[in-house]
């Protein structure tokens, strides 16, 4: 049996990827270097997401609001780690006007006094608006976030996971301890992480960035880790600790209780929809995209039999009943998503479609199920011939557990791929081996190591020239778990994920 | 008695306006030149028309996606009539890195081989991509809609009426007749028509544009005007017919049925956070914000009495009780939003926080009126002092038609204004006298004209430069009316609305 999509993964992993975004319709590169459009079936993911997040931010009190795009280049060199990272690849307007020449081409005109950045993140012009907002120790915690689009100039792009310009949310907030500010920079990884394995079903390992991985200007960087199919890491997402830092460059301070003037502690924390290149990533088959129900914006498809010219309209007006029908059940506090697909063409190309879009459910009805009052059913974490003959009934009062349970499969089916290759690695020379050894399957890697490491930096850094490995986090889980570094010896080493990374 | 805001109205209406946006904490400028702060109040506001508005465009079959923030200026360049619309005030990225100097300030590196504009609207980089999508008949209608941020370099900058950067939803299609491209645009000016006079509250003018109006490469204009308290006129909303303009410069061509490549007919309509301008400028009065119930980001608030230690708990527990009653019902689609005040502060000075922040109802509750069973209830639409007396029982039965009922006493009263000064002029003198003559209220105008005009560009231009008016629209309702131009004695010319705009 072919496949719909090729390469497979096993032939040719990075190509696959951009097989399978285009085969489900998500998005495409644009003429402008390093961007992307995102499509209708793309953005509708990026949608459900947001109101998830958003939904969830606000039972945390965060308070949406909107800073400007663009960020005076005087406000970037205040923070001079801040600089470091962010200086070096960003989109700067020079002119705020256009002149015509002669022969009708168009030239900058109107030089800036001094230039503008395109917020690549906003720490500093937020941090600016909150040293207005807060006075007194009454102003906070101040928790505010933003959806907005940020500008990182990279050379070498792919569609979701690495864009010059990005959809993102940034968080904001400040604290009047740092024990507070510490703790909501944990409280929002806590937020992100049950998202992202309730709803993308995505199991994740989340814990402290090293040193050299750290957000530049942060004390601390939490992050959530995921593996992809290929046993590569993506970082989905980053919730920072700031200290002081951002603080003290922005002049944030506020009067606390006795009347002393004190900075505050700062956080800051985003995803972006990278989430989406994730998503496809670690569920998607040699057919396509596989979307989990909870963050599908369809969840079931209706197909149609209607060769019949004289059952067509019976078995059309049949399907449009149990559509509406469906439409009106509640599936996790939102109602179900059901398209009637009545286009004029052949059945197995329409089927095929709605594979490589990776709608959870499909439903073939034609007269036949009609009389005898069933359904087949067909769904996207089983094999694509494979079909389940329900009664209408049965299907009806179960759909939304039978969403659940591919929910359920798709979690665990990734969670069981990545305990499989998480390994214990204790010594150097294995370690060398496990990273530098091929895999069967061509860009595949061989998994995560854990290890004791002494996190000594410039060891990191040669760890990283070597073998393209680095650190991705110390995890929460292995706080108390120390031992001898595999690498120096040392004594009291915490255990931390090395991996190859996107 | 004392108001709230000072200017009021009659004594400096723009400053006015300045100080019912600060006295809500809506929005703020920035050090940005033109850029503005949506602070969290503000920002509640246009979540809420976003996800009406939204709402009604999916009604519609239109499909959210989202295009590059950046468009090369070759693009630009490409569709003569729409550069000189937009080459004049754009902002432009020459640069992708900054460089440190010795004394660790920072300067634009690496330039760009084509300088990038800032997206100051999208027609050309949407159109690119309309074209690859675009093949065959069975494409069509495309309708796409994306939310983005657009910059407009602009000189004198008023928060939400006039700022660089907006916030706004751009809404573009593709179809395969010039009428039903038409009807489209048309269809979208009704669909925001509805949306400003049932969410807003704001009564309306909608018709075309005239020529020296009309969007840079539009083949109609479609607009809606309101007017504000001052009686100038505020442009709400536009929706163009482009004709085949955009088509042909972007190259939007499909195959018909017949086998024939022809252009589509296209389309594009958006409204912006300038919506919130017309809506402060609209209802608020001397004692701050007033916002109407429906787009209110809460519309009740609860101030519990709580002076006396001994009955205190006793109230707060009453009120949260009453707090999560409420907010079980649901109000237009969605549930109510009641705010608990319990902050330790001046009842007084609680109460006008409240007032100043225009939210419909605010509640009283004191141990009296849980014994008495009723509720002290004060309506914005209401002088401040005036307090009703109604059962607990009578409230709850009753809030979401007495919310009702001050969305349309906001509606009722905007329209009486408007149309107390909609006046038909019949001459010129009577018109240089209209618009010349000033109002006793500093700032104010004396009303909209409506009068047979021949649409001559050059009168249009004098009228312009010598009274500061324009035509505002063309209005639908007048279309079968025409008459002598009270200017040249024309024939058979239309009847037009003239009037000062922001």
């Amino acid at each position: 049996m072919k496949n719909a999509i090729y390469p497979t993964r096993e032939e040719d992993y990075p190509e696959w990827y951009q097989q399978v975004i285009k085969a489900a319709d998500l998005a495409e590169h644009s003429p402008v270097r390093g961007a992307m459009v995102i499509k209708p079936w793309g953005f509708s993911i990026w949608e459900n997401m947001q109101k998830q997040l958003d939904k969830m931010f606000k039972e945390l009190d965060v308070q949406n609001a909107y800073f400007p795009l663009f960020i005076p280049l005087s406000f970037l060199e205040k923070e001079a780690k801040h600089v470091e990272g962010f200086a070096t690849e960003c989109a700067v307007v020079t002119h705020h006007r256009l002149q015509k020449n002669k022969d009708g081409s168009l030239v900058p005109a109107s030089k800036l006094d001094e230039p503008l950045i395109v917020r690549p993140t906003s720490e500093m012009i937020i941090g600016y608006h909150f040293s207005k907002w807060i006075q007194s120790y009454r102003d906070l915690p101040l928790k505010i976030n933003q959806w907005a689009n940020v500008v990182r100039w990279e050379m070498r792009t792919r569609l979701f996971l690495r864009t010059s310009e990005i959809l993102w949310q940034e968080g904001h907030t400040a604290h009047a301890t740092d024990k507070e500010a510490d703790e909501q920079a944990i409280a929002i990884l806590k937020l992100y992480e049950t998202f992202v394995r309730e709803y993308l079903a995505i199991p994740l390992l989340i814990g402290e960035k090293s040193e050299s991985e750290k957000f530049p200007g942060a004390e601390k960087t939490y992050t959530m880790e995921a593996m992809m199919q290929d046993k590569k890491a993506l970082q989905m997402g980053t919730s920072h600790f700031l200290g002081q830092n951002f603080a003290k460059s922005c002049d944030i301070q506020f009067q606390d209780e006795e009347g002393d003037k004190k900075y505050a502690w700062t956080t800051s924390w985003g995803v972006t929809t990278r989430l989406i290149g994730a998503l496809i990533m670690s569920h998607s088959d040699d057919d396509g995209l596989v979307l989990p129900p909870k963050i599908a914006a369809v969840q079931i498809v209706i197909l149609p039999i209607m060769h019949k010219e004289e059952s067509k309209d019976a078995v059309l007006s049949f399907c449009k009943t149990l559509q509406s029908e469906l439409e009106g059940l509640f599936y996790h506090d939102k109602k179900l998503k059901v398209i009637l697909d009545d286009r004029n063409m052949r059945g197995g190309e329409k089927n095929w479609s709605w594979v490589k879009k990776g709608v959870p459910i499909r439903l073939e009805i034609g007269p036949k199920d009609i009389e005898e009052s069933s359904v087949m059913v067909m769904k996207r974490n089983t094999p694509v011939k494979e079909k389940q003959k329900q009664t209408m009934q049965a299907f009806k009062e179960t759909v939304c557990d039978q969403l659940d349970e591919i929910q359920k499969d798709l979690y665990e089916k990734a969670n069981a791929q990545m305990e499989q290759h998480l390994v214990p690695i204790e010594d150097k020379e294995e370690f060398y081996r496990f990273f530098a050894s091929k895999n069967e399957k061509k860009s595949f890697c061989n998994g995560f190591a854990i290890s004791y490491f002494s996190l000594n930096p410039e060891l990191e850094k040669l760890i990283k020239e070597e073998l393209n490995v680095t650190v991705r986090c110390i995890p929460f889980d292995f706080k108390e778990d120390k031992g001898e570094c595999i690498f120096t010896k040392k004594p009291n080493s915490p255990k931390v994920i090395f991996a190859k990374a996107y």
